[in-house]
């Protein structure tokens, strides 16, 4: 961005807020409760941490670490997965934007689960996110040597995304829903894959297309795939885009979902700017590139 | 190799199997039923094709679109898992080397169905592999510009490589055993892991460490990992390992499985000359890296 | 772009040339001379192809191997490097859209051989590629597996954009020019990096500096970055920017140029898209993005 | 490595060096000369720091900011570069095993300087590196997202390795000898291609693959690749190999020389490995591989 003529940086305490509509808060998880409690209150946000995602603050408090800091705040807090919550979004003042892994696994489950096509109980999501994922911090291992040319698990059984998913499959559902999701890293910059497999209740695999298709008719981001094709990362590679398709399986009763998305867009700067487009009345495409770059 | 000293190349019909007393085969499915027919009966064989890996030969016939050619072969085939077929592959005359992702996916798994640990009707593979796996023809799906930086699903619900992970599942559990299964393309050289999402049968994990453990005890090249540690590809390239480990999901009675290999040594190359070791009665390790080329 | 609305594609012989002001010509080298010379006069061609890129069509005979199809056309064709060429181009029919290296070569000595600042006699080209620069045929080099984890050089002293950086060098030199240049190939997508070695006429590093400054001072696309910040191809991704710095040897009167630009922007249809602009009269920047996508 | 049965580790000051024939030092540039200098006298080393590798202290000090601790060491130390120095290192009592650039640099050049093939007054070498040549500290340049999918320049004009080169070739020649040199980074693990300019003192591309074909006849790990072919990194990924080739220019009197190693290997600790051997008497292939991992 160097030669781009941007303003200087300010510190935080000061800023002028005169005449600015929106704030992009992009701050460590736990750091950012005490900012957002401080702004003044015609100063609407959109929050890219995890500070302001998870309703119930003793859930928060559990995987956090801490205690909540802003209990208030939170209250009126919206997620901010757009396709879902759009309405609140429009006239929300604070605005948590989704995890990454949260908007690549609801966006294909939340149709399904609100039409009570699949079991519960029984929901498995295998993901797969590049390395920008881990942020930009200098540890070991992120480094080129470390992560090029191989592939791993982390956070087994126990990631942070975990209840945020869970959260808005439990509101869609009025019942609590719990998923088995494990992450992975991927030798690559951006880019995540969901793999997501369930049990369809008494349905076929048309309906659950189906739902998809009616759910996502009218969305500029969100696509349901020809059949048969199988969603790639690159395909959404630099866009806002979220591109899902289902398959059968063998067994009788079982189906398969794979999402994808660009992490960094869809999964965190992409998204915030199209919840911003909500908030302030714009047209929700704006600034938000549709066609992948690829290669 | 071009600074080995290797004899020259010689054509099928022209060679002297004197004084030849194994054979790797390494030739397209489909081309390798005819060719071993042919071999004189005093040397043995390790195919590394899937021609002889499935004793039913209607599920051959079914999965890879034309009738077996040899079935009088595939009677005495032995399937070349070599810490699960030792004994027999000891004295085989054909051993059949396994797919990369069945011995991915079979080492963790086998142990545990064995012991009635887990449920049969219940398990996911989640199936990731390094590019090598596609080998080297030249089409457009495995040209670096399509494949780097991107990551996807490929063949859902339909991977010929389920029906010999089902076999070999099924003859240790003495019942009909289907999994679910995905395989993914991760941008990498060589590398494989499966993520296998199982339900445990009244056990607890460390039943699941303890069956593990003691069935790789005195095993060279299989190895359960100290607990927590998340494996990755990396730990295993170029080496004939794989390293397992075993988590607790946060849903009681619910466990994740991770495992890795080399899908060129493990998963193709590195046991076929273990299992030709166990032919000729040399040492297992022989000719086989046990430490990883990291980076 | 499967999810864009797009036209049909239409065979070339049934293509409707009403109402269309300029055609990009996106054939293979040695097609397109046939093409162009069948369209009607009222539509203006921006070329990818080499077939244009040498006024000279002995020379062209010379490097690609047979003779050329449209000599008359070759007289009215303008090289399209727009910074140096644009008056010509604004006004052309028939643009023929410079090859990748010598873009990224030319930009850095065009304003320092017209100033008579360097030696002519004695400029070293070491340029490196990414592996889109060899296109998306189906070739062995050019598998994932070949080409990831590792770097070559190709076309040792003899590669056809060689002719076409001296054709330039030498119209501005006023005299003829020889070059020494390499290419190489880099496991990644997109971009490109030369490092030209240079001496120094009896001027200073700092005339260097100022002759580049001054040359591209007006330009949107092209910059010489501050002292001693080293160019990276990743700086220029996904733009149609080209980023120049010059470095000081150790040995007196010696210096080393270094430029990027990405290959498949400013060293192709970037460049394309830009010389359009400037034929049609729009704006220089029209649909070209300056930004770079990084990560 | 942590399922080899290894030794622990120990602290420097607890160590018994009774029985130790010979120490491998790999400890940062600058700490190495000062515990070399407390060592038995018994016990040989291979030191794999730039400690000792500049014979002339003043110029040590000049590249590496201060004073030399161990100015009575360096005068017995050997510049470890085996093919040139064999017979000295063969009984050295401190090795300094050179650097990886340095090694690729001078295996093509030295015996074309030592036999006056070309001028010493106009060699440019432009040398590209994998990542890990740049060591396993956790800084943001080495991050993944950082380097993935980009090429850079880096230490334009002034790399510490340049000393190191020159103080080599000046050997060989009896004069001064100053090169241009420019190291670049590669999106790779492991791997080194150095591509020289050099002009011809009267003879022929012929004279110089002889000149190198002579000097590597008798060497296990130094070939000359047959006429035409392109070395690439990949070719001695994992080995101790260096493979050089020679090319012609199109300019009459000019070449290039193109080389490649491993530089975790003939470019670092596979070097230690080959100077052991020939120090301890060993058979100077021992415990190095030269067959390639590839992919």
């Amino acid at each position: 961005l160097a030669h781009a003529n941007l303003p200087d940086l300010v510190a935080l305490d000061r800023v002028d807020y005169t005449g600015i509509d929106l704030v992009f808060c992009c701050l460590p998880h736990g750091t950012t409760q005490a900012v957002i409690a401080k702004l003044p209150m015609h100063v609407r946000v959109v929050d890219l941490s995890a500070d302001f995602r998870l309703f119930d603050t003793a859930t928060y408090a559990q995987w956090y670490g801490h205690a909540h800091q802003a209990e208030g705040l939170q209250k009126e807090a919206i997620y901010g997965l757009t396709e879902l919550h759009r309405a609140q979004i429009k006239s929300a003042r604070l605005v948590a934007n989704p995890g990454c892994y949260p908007t690549c696994s609801l966006l294909p489950l939340i149709p399904l689960v609100k039409a009570g096509l699949i079991e519960t109980k029984d929901i498995v999501i295998d993901a797969k996110s590049g390395v920008t994922g881990a942020g930009r911090s200098a540890k070991q291992a992120n480094l080129f040597s470390e992560i090029s040319d191989g592939f791993s698990a982390y956070g087994v059984g126990k990631h942070r995304h975990m209840p945020e998913i869970e959260q808005e499959l439990s509101r869609v559902a009025c019942s609590d829903i719990q998923v088995r999701f494990t992450p992975h890293l991927v030798p690559m910059n951006r880019g995540m894959l969901s793999t997501i497999y369930v049990s369809l209740k008494g349905c076929t695999i048309n309906d659950i297309r189906q739902a998809l298709e009616a759910a996502y008719a009218g969305e500029s981001f969100v696509k349901l795939m020809p059949k048969g094709v199988a969603p790639a990362t690159q395909q959404v590679r630099g866009t806002n885009n979220c591109f899902i398709n289902v398959f059968e399986d063998r067994i009788p009763g079982k189906a398969v979902l794979v999402s994808v998305i660009d992490n960094l867009c869809k999964g965190a700067s992409g998204q915030a700017v199209q919840n911003m487009n909500v908030m302030l009345g714009f047209g929700e495409e704006l600034g938000l590139p549709k066609v992948a770059m690829f290669p």
